[in-house]
């Protein structure tokens, strides 16, 4: 094992660029993961751990996490604690970081279409972004699908918000829905627009079928206009209180929520 | 209108003293607002207004938000941007602080027999909270009921997670649920308890009555045993998923949904 006492050290100058920069994590195929419980999360969820850096303390605090990293990570690095700190997007760092790597994002064509999925179009809050996924993946959807320019589902604060989610969840990217609208309907899926209009179908009262794909827009705009018209169906929640209040997050919750439901649970 | 330019102004150390801490909020009965819009929302609400801090660069930018403010906030300070970033609890500030009245929390026997309620018990979360009040208000709920040790309803997390519910929102406070029980029963509300339990009811198949009262607990621990006991019900959401990973906020928005759902929306 490699100990690291300086900042300059090149390997972690490359994986603080991984940390701070979507475009190095793209360009590169690797994210980071930081803290003992997540970065133990990713091990076990069979994420391949290039790198493991840790410090003293994390090893003393957090020894049974770090065991199967420990073994399975391709480099180790025990790093001093000024050294630790380059590799933090947290206040309060717990001292262990793990450079993984990313798998690719599927094709739309590679939709189940029996499966039912959440689908976010630019959508741009990190948290928002985790939250959807670890929403989807406790209510059992099959997939996550990225729509136009959403924000980095490995960013640290999405891998936060998702507790690990993004290490087991389907994730299907597509530029553009209207483009490939007509594939996803001739093989069976039925798509939902989730949109602010009362004249929309009530989402209590839309049947979900097995094969569904709901869409939910950027926090601020919505759904594009030409997405909304490319869908099967316009469902809408009908709002009791303030309606502009619902986040993204408690939205789409509660429209996944009505989708597993539909049809019996 | 005062322009302060020491970072050791007292008025400032007073204010900054308030961002910081729940116990200053707390002992004084004030606690502040940062951002234009935010301010602006405090202030349409109808919530008191103390002292005003913006910078130059804000009222060129935020011209429009921070008339009403002007008009109505008894002191106003123009501070240079070295000295807003003592008040500022964001990385990138927008230069406007306002120092708010605290209303006090009402006691549990104002809570209207035919009124639904979320109640939540030792949340720890500010993000979680301020989101929780955020889906209620959304939902049309009639009130926040805060149980035992939650984290504090007005620092800058909870208040940027609430986005101004908490300046229009009725909150409740009572120290312990089973003290109050038998009363809240007695006069007509039905109290349901949220937890992880395969035998509790499904919260679809669940009647609640006009008067309800939905109780969640911690993040990590849930509600009390002492407390579940004491509630007329106990309700869960049945899981397909990872049941471990669904958060706090988006099993009360279903939870929340599920209730102002029932019997019709």
């Amino acid at each position: 094992m490699i100990t690291i006492s300086s900042r300059k050290n090149e390997s972690v100058k490359a994986t603080a660029g991984l940390v701070r920069s979507a475009e190095n994590r793209k360009a590169q195929g690797l994210f980071v993961v930081e803290g003992a419980r997540l970065c133990y999360d990713a091990c076990r969820s069979g994420v391949t751990v290039k790198q493991l850096y840790f410090t003293q303390q994390a090893q003393e605090k957090y020894g049974e996490y770090l065991q199967p990293l420990l073994e399975q990570a391709e480099e180790t690095f025990l790093v001093e604690p000024h050294v630790a700190e380059l590799l933090s997007s947290t206040k309060s760092s717990q001292g262990i970081y793990a450079v993984c790597r990313m798998e690719p994002l599927r094709p739309l064509a590679e939709l189940d279409p029996n499966g039912k999925y959440i689908g976010v179009e630019n959508l741009q809050d990190p948290g928002n972004l985790g939250a959807v996924m670890r929403t989807a993946e406790a209510l059992g959807l099959q997939g996550l699908v990225l729509l136009g320019d959403c924000c980095d589902t490995h960013s640290p604060k999405a891998l936060r918000a998702g507790m690990g989610a993004v290490f087991r969840f389907p994730m299907y990217y597509g530029e553009s829905f209207v483009q490939e609208a007509d594939a996803l309907h001739k093989k069976g899926l039925v798509t939902f627009a989730a949109v602010p209009d009362a004249a929309a179908e009530i989402v209590t009262e839309c049947a979900f079928p097995k094969g569904s794909l709901l869409l939910v827009g950027n926090e601020g705009n919505g759904l594009l206009p030409e997405t909304v018209a490319a869908c099967s169906h316009r469902v809408t929640i009908p709002m009791l209180g303030r309606a502009e209040s619902l986040n993204a997050a408690a939205s789409s919750a509660i429209l996944m929520w009505e989708m597993v439901r539909s049809g019996g649970m």
